[in-house]
């Protein structure tokens, strides 16, 4: 039986998803419903593919409540540079939770991972930094970096927000697009010390295999949010800063434990925390959070394929309500 | 950068692709690439559920030599027929194995799963049955049923053909599609040892639980092959008749150990085989296949992504000669 298959192109999703206050909201409705236990999320398909230098990964979780479920599929073939294509491509694939069918096809090219890696920074802002954060701090100079301080700024209005990266010209570039965007004081910082410092909230964007962000730097009033580690191997924040915290919090710990800064401080045998909340309990109310402003608090975000079946769900509501797309009958 | 991506209705698929000698050669050299060592095909990821009856998997490969890359996703919701609709859909999207560019989205609702999985039937009967095949029996009276037979045809000429069902009036409806698709004598056979007795080759093709064949009925100059069985407790051989062949083939080990004939034999305890070949090992003449028109094999088939990656790949070149389906550019 013939049924409508909505197509959306990257161009489309640009047009009609916007990284606002509803695309936090629908990310945190997804970490709300991890914590509860209904959801349903496999493991990480991976293959790795040397003889071209590639990878695939393929996650997927199916969400109660959410009328859909996506499955995301992002290659990533590092020798694209060369010939001028972008490493990173990709789509996600929208079913019906109901009946199975092939609801969407969102020809994203890694779009909507972006903006979903963003929103769950503005959860995490939202739920576990202090209440008032008057300046903010980003390490890289990336699109993350950009769209982690636009998210973060709808959950905490900071009114100054300095910008660190090894490549001093980049972090500039990026403070100034930042001030544009944002209307508000952005300064490029060279000494990332001096950013931790001067911050009450530090979000990591890096693809650091060392620490860029040491645990002596940590003070009170802190909250950091790691996002750059999402492979075995990559580390951004010094592993003893998530015991001298007073909360470390995974999006995912099973995921955690693997990919992100919880390896790390597994790995360096400096980790006795046991089992860490995750933020969705956090968001939920079953976990406790900060219990005071003076608190040091971290959350490391790996990306979840909740946060994947959320923004796609939302994606196809706004397309439609946009007319954006093509339907094709299948 | 935008690209093209094609896209592909099942209708503009059932037009442009048929199980022919070329689609049956493309899965046979899926099966060759298997044996050499070079495919990368992860384990399926599988996600149960069971809130709503469904299931979705997710299988992948990548084959030196051929230009993309196919990741398919199966769906099955078993509540559906009850609302009109049929249980099992999915798609296949093919990506460039150069750059992880999409190629093409193949909405074919499983339609080239059936196609490869018979062209699948009819690469282990050319390279396993006895030369020559006079009559030929089929057990079940589905799709796969009428697919299998279409394509062992091609590979092995029969000029009989006998059907078993549990229903009578569909092996009846199964035989008159077959007599009339093939142009030869076929008959509904209501016992099922009269049929395997009369055949030089035999496919399964049932999602029995408990054993629709056997091993008392195996005779000098038999070929079974069983594509029925792929999740585990399904089980359409009797596991000694594993044994009292003189070969046992599967598509892939470790896929067959778990999901098909072998795992009943295995859990059984009858199976003392050690490690059997594949059937890419008898196709590239790794390993020894049928040695004498007397002997009794039996190909046990769960179905690979590898051979999904072969049929996309196909499927897609003749769609561009057909002129088939509709370009986006994403």
């Amino acid at each position: 039986m013939p049924h409508d298959i909505l197509v959306l192109t990257e161009a489309d999703l640009r047009k009609a998803v916007r990284l606002d206050l509803k695309a936090i909201d629908v990310v945190e409705e997804a970490f709300r419903a991890l914590a509860s236990g209904g959801v349903i999320m496999p493991p990480i398909l991976s293959m790795d593919i040397p003889q071209v230098h590639g990878e695939v990964d393929v996650k997927t979780a199916y969400i109660p409540g959410f009328e859909g479920f996506a499955i995301k599929v992002s290659p990533g073939f590092f020798d694209n540079p060369k010939i001028g294509l972008p490493s990173l491509n990709g789509l996600m694939i929208l079913f019906s939770a109901k009946t199975g069918l092939v609801e969407a096809l969102l020809l994203d090219n890694g779009f909507l991972t972006d903006v979903r890696t963003a929103a769950a920074g503005a959860v995490a802002a939202r739920h576990m930094a202090p209440s008032t954060v008057e300046t903010a701090g980003v390490m890289g100079t990336g699109v993350q970096a950009r769209l982690q301080m636009i998210a973060a700024h709808q959950v905490r209005p900071f009114s100054r927000l300095l910008v660190w990266g090894r490549d001093a010209a980049k972090a500039t570039a990026c403070a100034n697009d930042l001030a544009e965007t944002l209307g508000i004081e952005v300064q490029a910082e060279p000494d990332p010390a001096r950013l931790v410092a001067q911050s009450q909230l530090v979000v990591t964007t890096t693809p650091a295999r060392e620490p860029v962000l040491k645990a002596d730097w940590l003070h009170p009033g802190l909250h950091i949010t790691a996002m750059g580690s999402d492979q075995e191997g990559k580390n951004e924040i010094e592993p003893t800063a998530l015991t001298r915290a007073d909360l470390y919090v995974a999006d995912r710990v099973s995921q955690c434990e693997k990919l992100g800064e919880l390896a790390a401080a597994i790995h360096d045998g400096v980790w006795h925390g046991g089992t860490p909340p995750e933020l969705g309990d956090i968001v939920s109310g079953a976990g406790t959070g900060r219990t005071g402003d003076d608190q040091i608090t971290i959350c490391d975000l790996t990306g979840t394929g909740a946060q994947d079946t959320a923004i796609a769900t939302f994606a196809r509501a706004r397309a439609l309500t946009a007319k954006a797309g093509t339907t094709i009958q299948s």
